[in-house]
């Protein structure tokens, strides 16, 4: 591993603590991941991502504002990318999915706030990560009391743009959520120095309408009776996402999934036959957040699918290629983007809907329903869902929990009890 | 005490789990308030509809519907009465501050929802509370995350007309808002047959803000040096105004004034020279909830002020009474009411200068700013809201608490050592 050391201290970053989670995670990662048979060789290129998260990518998008180029932070799929990538502009993800953070985080928020909002708190304000600390602004949107008061507390020490997402889907929500990409791309162009062009905007959709592509590839192979890659490694896929240069990880992601479907046709497994299918809805997992999946497929079990942000909420659905003008391009951003269902939406029924359907597409034997503690939204919800899948006669473990492992016994007995269940 | 019984069974209320709370509430209200000495005569009233709170108004209501009129129960200050009288309809408040109802609403809520939610939910859903079984038609709104969800549980077995409130506070959103009250509108004259007419809804606002002014009038009067009523006689003064018929009960309290007028003239107060006088500050404190109020009033303190929903936020401002079209007076409503400072927008910082500005007219010696255990806004904005009062040389005391009466000789402790420093 190259030494990042002079970048991270010429970024402010708290250099000595940070050192600590660089301890961790190899270990971690070794312990969930490498410890894996039969890996499909595509992996190696999201081995090295991961080993590097700090790293590679942030080098990168230093050398991009080097030449002049700005970086804009995202916390949510709502955010759309297009319009930063249009301004020759780049959007990446921040951090918030280790426990490690979440002390930083409640200094300044209630200890009864989720875990995903202390840790990218805390990892800003204690300078742990290189993302925060490299991104020219934060873009943040409405879709939780925790992250609305939160942006406030971030937009101290930097500027962040808060985008206002209805909460509701009418007609005319769809188009105040047009109206909110207008500002955001006023926004962004100023930043940039640069316009957001036609072509550019049509350029930035294909970009990510692709990557939108190469992953549902990827979870199509997921539909698969016999399993040619783990739910972990998809998951680990799906968090890199949000980080990597898109056309290199649309490029990669392809490869892997040639890969895969050799490995299908060859009837190459990663799981025993007969093991159990489950799928995860709810709350988002962000990198490092495994904890789940390890659980699950250490336990009898393999995710087959993540109704999730980190999951089929990313990239189901296209947003309409058809050339135009911006205004018109920037009409089909919102249509695409209000359609994510999200339970930050009332009434938000559609979800149910994309619950039962992937339940039934990817052949799952059982649901987990996954909130993070302290998400009312998810939790809330969680009413609905459950009882929906109950009707439909499909198996529901609800589950809440952190980033820390004290309930990691605890979870593996109900985890394992419920695969019990399925097989008998 | 007149007796309910035949109407609450009419009503399909579970009559005898109500006897319980009906069993309670007396001696609860003994000792709050008839305790108190030297209250005002004006004060009958409101001990006479408290009383009665159950009954007397209730019976009005289904009066007025027998007469072909509809109810309309709302949870919220930002939801305009205004609209729903201006139709010959009556709004009302639905219960929601007692921990009685608490365990009926955790049946179905995350038991990390607010103790208000969770008791309007457990009120409507184990009939114990006969205005939720009045109204026709609930009136919800997108305020916060629990309330959004709990929507969708209500509304299994009753209408529900969400509004959704933007979360910004720019010019286009006092639009949307504008918006939803023109939807309102149609909405209610879709279910009472009526029109909202220029004449009607000017009557209206002119009803309203007489309720308004009423108010101000009230808490102006402690401003004195010399206090003529007690904090938690004007609390539950504020209670009541969710409830009760807007012009009995302006002409009630505009009478209690000119009795609370002659008291400061006579230098009559209610407290001994050199009490303490404590703003509170944070989330609504609905019907029975006197817990705060009455423990800062029997250690030594006195509740001048409350920059609360059961408070400031519902009074200050009028809306502008100018004659006009239905859609210029619904703007008008639009300014008015987006001019409340509720943490559910982001930014919020117009609440600190409220805070500010009511601790010079009141002349605060401290500040108490209040938490419902849960409420992620008014939590997290409470760390923006303390500093600016330590800034300002306005002592604070931060206090957490729900409905339970666990916590009250913690609480005691806590505020008795709080009035102490403020003597020291």
């Amino acid at each position: 591993m190259a030494d990042y050391h002079k970048m991270w201290e010429e970024l402010g970053m708290d250099v000595e603590t940070h050192d600590q989670l660089c301890e961790v995670l190899p270990q971690a990662f070794g312990d969930v991941y490498l410890s894996q048979e039969n890996r499909p060789e595509g992996m190696d290129y999201y081995n090295f991502v991961v080993a590097e998260i700090h790293g590679v990518r942030p080098a990168e998008l230093i050398e991009h504002q080097k030449k002049g180029g700005k970086v804009f932070g995202t916390f949510c799929v709502y955010v759309p990318d297009e319009v930063v990538f249009a301004a020759d502009a780049i959007a990446t993800g921040l951090c918030g999915g280790s426990q490690f953070w979440v002390p930083g985080g409640e200094k300044v928020l209630p200890t009864n706030t989720c875990p995903l909002i202390k840790a990218s708190v805390g990892a800003r304000l204690d300078r742990t990560c290189p993302f925060f600390r490299i991104a020219d602004m934060y873009v943040g949107e409405t879709t939780c009391d925790g992250k609305k008061k939160a942006w406030e507390i971030l937009a101290e020490d930097v500027p962040v743009h808060v985008m206002d997402l209805p909460q509701m889907k009418r007609k005319k929500d769809v188009k105040a959520w047009a109206d909110e990409i207008r500002t955001f791309r006023k926004v962004v162009e100023e930043m940039t120095g640069n316009q957001v062009t036609a072509e550019s905007l049509h350029s930035a959709i294909v970009l990510i309408n692709n990557k939108r592509r190469a992953l549902s590839r990827l979870y199509d192979l997921r539909k698969n009776e016999k399993l040619p890659i783990s739910g972990k490694d998809v998951l680990l896929i799906s968090q890199i996402a949000f980080y990597d240069d898109p056309a290199r990880f649309t490029e990669m992601t392809n490869k892997l999934c040639d890969e895969l479907e050799q490995r299908v046709k060859d009837g190459v497994s990663v799981f025993p036959a007969g093991t159990k299918r489950i799928m995860l809805t709810g709350t988002p997992l962000a990198i490092p957040n495994w904890k789940l999946h390890n659980l699950v497929e250490t336990s009898g079990g393999a995710v087959v699918c993540e109704e999730m942000c980190t999951g089929t909420r990313y990239f189901e659905r296209l947003v309409d290629e058809a050339e135009g003008t911006v205004d018109e391009q920037i009409d089909h951003l919102a249509e695409r983007y209000m359609g994510i269902n999200c339970a930050c939406f009332t009434p938000n029924s559609a979800r149910i809907d994309d619950i039962l359907r992937l339940a039934k597409e990817y052949k799952v034997d059982g649901v987990i329903d996954v909130n993070l503690k302290f998400c009312s939204l998810y939790d809330t919800e969680g009413y609905h869902v459950e009882r929906a899948l109950k009707e439909a006669g499909i198996p529901v473990l609800g589950i809440e929990t952190d980033y820390t492992d004290s309930d990691s016994q605890q979870l593996r007995t109900r985890i394992s009890a419920f695969i019990e269940m399925l097989n008998s």
